[in-house]
């Protein structure tokens, strides 16, 4: 997968063969993630519980995005159909979604954790966090695939709404967390495809902890500001760091 | 205190004429501070536990300002000198800081606090972060200080390198907690008076919690790109929030 820095240091990387499953496709987030994709030209696959409702979403970035390469199935087909899978659904259902994929995914294959675990999974205000007993969405979610499957958690801090609408530019960093370097410069090719996306490494992945908390920060900031604010980091040298 | 909007949504400030105590003034993040609000006009205190070297530390800034408006006191005696004061001691002093201030501080103050949590301050990473029962160390700050003293939190993910070296330029943000707008925003004037610096209204007090997590990812960002790097938040509105 080949890539060039753009004026601000940010990787553009080429699409990949591949399609990239997105479980839990049909939430705000995961559409928008696929939407952006689909219209650089990289083949994704939205899962949902349900078939019809994949195809549903599928019907829908057509619309956004005539060219999309997209197929929409339920999410444990889904998950089998590339090797970086990424879950895009609330925190409350991280649990049961990671039950049921863990006969489909495979050593080798990396799951990018995008859940966040605000209180709103209890009913609770989305500014403020949960604690998780192993730290994080993204250790509990390593701690519940199969073994040589390896977690990295990104996109915590992109609006969905910002995400799912074609006339917002973006212009922010995504922050990446996990233990392998190799999974995450991956996991940073992919967020590179979409225009506006930086992709910054993070550190390991228990420093999801923190950027997990970021979300909670950014719901804050947006209820003072009425915007859909983003994280940038300032003070990044130039060049590809995931070389 | 006036102010005015620059090309980005910052805020310049015109200095005050109530000089701003730094208590803990003589380490690197605290000195930093007195001299970059020294080269704008702003008087400052530098306090430290002892009053001689509270009196090199304004020595060095008049190496490095030679108009600055500074006296060095120990810390009770500085914090006595203006209405807002910041606490920019190392976690593992600030009880006993925030002890030694109580007869000091009065009602109506405002305490800036900048201390962060990690696990350095037991021996342990910087990239780790302390538990703190009250949910973060400017929580911890509000339940010492007298009644009517309010505490704000400020400054934690501004490199003290960079603070402290007048030929750095400065391009970031300091994320701003606290419990009453006014308050806040008297401290936003103030971090707004640094060039380079804009000042974020992050929500109450409580969000200290997120935000002081922030430093240690800041320094696992750092350890990876061998920088200095800051925080800053996308998509604000242009502006001033504060008014």
């Amino acid at each position: 997968m080949g890539s060039v820095a753009g004026p601000r240091g940010e990787i553009h990387s080429a699409a990949m063969p591949e399609p990239i499953p997105i479980i839990g496709g049909t939430g705000a987030l995961g559409w928008g993630l696929a939407l952006r994709l689909a219209r650089v030209g990289q083949p994704v696959v939205i899962g949902s519980r349900s078939s019809e409702r994949a195809g549903e979403a599928v019907a829908r970035l057509r619309e956004a995005a005539p060219d999309a390469e997209a197929e929409g199935l339920v999410n444990t087909d889904a998950a089998r159909r590339g090797p970086v899978v990424f879950l895009t659904v609330p925190f409350r259902a991280q649990s049961e979604n990671l039950n049921n994929l863990h006969q489909a995914l495979e050593p080798g294959q990396i799951l990018v954790d995008c859940t966040v675990p605000t209180a709103a999974a209890i009913g609770g205000k989305a500014t403020r966090s949960l604690g998780v007993w192993q730290g994080s969405a993204a250790q509990q979610a390593q701690e519940m695939v199969p073994d040589g499957v390896t977690v990295v958690a990104a996109l915590h801090t992109v609006s969905a709404p910002m995400l799912g609408d074609p006339d917002e530019d973006l212009d922010e960093d995504v922050l990446i967390c996990g233990d392998r370097k190799a999974d995450k410069a991956r996991v940073a090719r992919i967020v590179g495809l979409v225009p506006g996306l930086r992709a910054v490494n993070a550190g390991a992945l228990e420093m999801a902890r923190i950027v997990e908390q970021l979300t909670p920060l950014v719901i804050s900031i947006n209820a003072r500001y009425k915007t859909h604010a983003g994280i940038r980091i300032a003070g990044l040298p130039d060049g590809d760091p995931w070389e």
